[in-house]
């Protein structure tokens, strides 16, 4: 297939999309969960017919040299698929945002003016391998009213396209036109590029993957991109800091779960408390298997520290490493997160009122806290219910994203037959 | 200069830029309000010097020959400076958005999380002509805690360069860093190509001028740009609606400011009440001097109306003209206003309530109003105070955009040493 031909497939499946996307917009919220329900069952009733296409995908993925991570991520397991079959319970049990109206206020002219919750219209999904996103997303976009445009890895192709086609049948049963789901069927980068290029027909996208997808998605598209690159999340524990919370959020942050992107990169220390909570804090991440990169002063306090090299400074590590660095006081604490945080989780370990105020009101992050583990950045931890993604930019959301960041507002207004002088 | 020496200095200035809006965000109430009060003062006070600046562009202007409309809003007459004052006045009465925390909930693991309201960080405003924006523009990011780069039309240059040396002097003499507020002294386009690249730097873009400047904008910004391209705004007469209340807002709409984008370009009448409604409303806008482009059955009602073109359909007049089309019902009228209006301002004019209900639902646009006239769809009418400018794309903002459409809210979170389990 030639350049031209991917983008005319492209823009025919989009224009049908933002078509149908208008159907769902006033779907009532007792048939949008019908379809949520009726698409957990099916994918429990038609585990076979998904697994045979995902044993394609695993065949083709062992074939080509796979990682036995990458193929774990790529399978389809049962234990996977009813992971899916739960979020789709959870979705439909969630408030449905659209329609939610609020701020109604008279205003001097006599009009009344409020504004009404609606969905964004259609959203881009470009993702990696795990295929259960297909679902996840296509099941979190539908809830908040809007179409959803699939790109998923190209190793998952045939898994992602059976899951489509099973939840564009729960659509047509409940006579919503199926393309409101679509997965591009193509698995050449330049269906990415043409989707990218669908800024009438596509009104928002979300990349989920790593850094390098993520760089070439924000850069080719002319649609709006909601994203974040990496999470470089810090501890700062205060000169009036609890000593074992401290330790405690410390060891939370970096060895609960090191591989994700609230994961913490990384602790700032007060010189004042450095020399008591230094030593013992070592002590139990260590235990725990934890690599430690420390600033001259802290390998001075704690030998058994490695050196940190200039490049460990802002690293997103995603494994058992951490730096550990002593600062002079908070100002030094908050102008390190500046320049090597990546707005992701900030955390303040404190006794002081006053620094933790301070903390929470300078330090730019999608999330900053006190007292708790870094680990809480999370759309369920945060009450949001699921959630698509995670946003580190500013514009529209910041932190994580769920049902109303997939939502916007529009301005309605009540007359009585005003006009303007 | 050349293109690589323009991004230079481009680059510089965007780096001081959003390394002095840092300072900004955390700036109390009063001192802003003392900043905006005292530029009013100085305004007034240096009138002969912002007139002295002003006149080197007239000179310019005049001699390349500019249009007589176009030197009337460069000209920064005693009128304009005083409107320039009070808008300052107005803005430092508006309460300050940064800072606000809401939705603070319990969560089950023992956190507290809510939503603090902050600055976006650094706003680059691009527009055409009218220096007064300079001030308008700067004034509402300051006020939402935001840097500024702005960067006008080429014509206004000396204007803008002396209004912005004023607000910097009194930035200064409240020890704020003066590149919180910069205009780029470089008239040449490469500089707005060097300024959309600054997506390290400037947080989002909002271009305000022709669709040719805008397009310009989005296709080349790296940077969220927050717009709209045109307003094509229409009235649809219900079946059952109040006769006079329809002409009303049809007259209104059309002919109390033309020349805006949420000025009315297109009646759509119930073929139910065209019979009667259609000879009466077009005897009162053509009686104000309006022109009207019929459809053929409207043509056929009132011969004294143009017939329509197939280009204008979907035209932003900006002038006393407007197409008008009988339409056969609801379903007609919203499929019309789907595939020709821009969503901006829609109205419907009706007495019955599911009516109301359904065009209220259903309307894609920033203001969805029922008996009321579009030119309502305005920041100050609304209720935001004064606005930076309107969005017709659902990213972030959708409609007019006051200073809370220039903040985004932070996590924040209160613990006692929670982790996560």
């Amino acid at each position: 297939m030639d350049n031209q031909e991917i983008e005319k497939i492209v823009t025919e499946m989009a224009v049908k999309g933002k078509r149908a996307s208008r159907k769902l917009s006033a779907l009532p919220t007792a048939v949008k969960n019908a379809i949520l329900l009726d698409t957990a069952d099916i994918l429990e009733r038609e585990k076979e017919f998904i697994r045979t296409e995902n044993a394609k995908d695993l065949a083709a993925g062992r074939e080509k040299g796979l990682s036995p991570a990458m193929l774990d991520r790529l399978e389809l397991s049962d234990k996977v698929i009813a992971s899916m079959v739960q979020g789709l319970h959870e979705i439909a049990a969630l408030p449905d945002p659209v329609g939610e109206i609020d701020d109604m206020k008279r205003r001097p002219s006599g009009i009344t003016v409020g504004r009404m919750r609606i969905p964004l219209g259609v959203v881009g999904m470009i993702y990696e391998s795990r295929p259960n996103v297909t679902i996840d997303a296509a099941a979190l976009c539908l809830k908040a009213g809007n179409g959803v445009f699939l790109r998923g890895g190209s190793e998952a192709i045939h898994s992602n396209l059976a899951l489509a086609t099973l939840l564009q049948k729960v659509l047509a049963s409940h006579s919503v036109p199926e393309e409101v789901v679509q997965v591009l069927p193509i698995t050449d980068r330049h269906g990415v590029r043409a989707m990218l290029a669908q800024e009438e027909n596509i009104d928002v996208v979300i990349p989920r993957g790593g850094e390098g997808l993520i760089r070439f998605v924000t850069e080719t598209s002319r649609i709006p991109v909601l994203k974040h690159y990496k999470g470089v999340c810090h501890v700062f524990v205060d000169r009036s800091a609890d000593e074992d919370m401290g330790i405690n959020i410390a060891l939370n942050g970096k060895t609960q779960r090191p591989g994700v992107c609230n994961a913490l990169e990384g602790l700032l220390v007060h010189k004042d408390i450095a020399g008591v909570f230094l030593p013992a804090a070592a002590k139990r991440l260590m235990a725990a298997g934890v690599e430690l990169l420390g600033c001259a002063e802290s390998c001075a306090l704690v030998p058994a520290m490695t050196p940190a090299a200039e490049d460990d400074w802002g690293t997103e590590f995603l494994e058992l490493k951490m730096i550990v660095r002593i600062v002079e006081d908070m100002d030094e604490a908050i102008a390190y997160i500046d320049s090597h945080g990546s707005q992701h989780t900030e955390v303040i370990v404190t006794s002081s009122y006053e620094n933790s105020q301070r903390f929470l009101r300078e330090v730019d992050a999608s999330a900053v806290m006190v007292n708790a583990s870094t680990r809480f950045n999370d759309g369920g931890q945060f009450g949001l219910g699921a959630e698509i993604g995670i946003s580190t930019t500013k514009l529209h959301a910041y932190g994580p994203m769920g049902l109303e960041e997939l939502t916007t507002r529009k301005f309605i207004v009540y007359g009585e037959g005003e006009v303007r002088s």
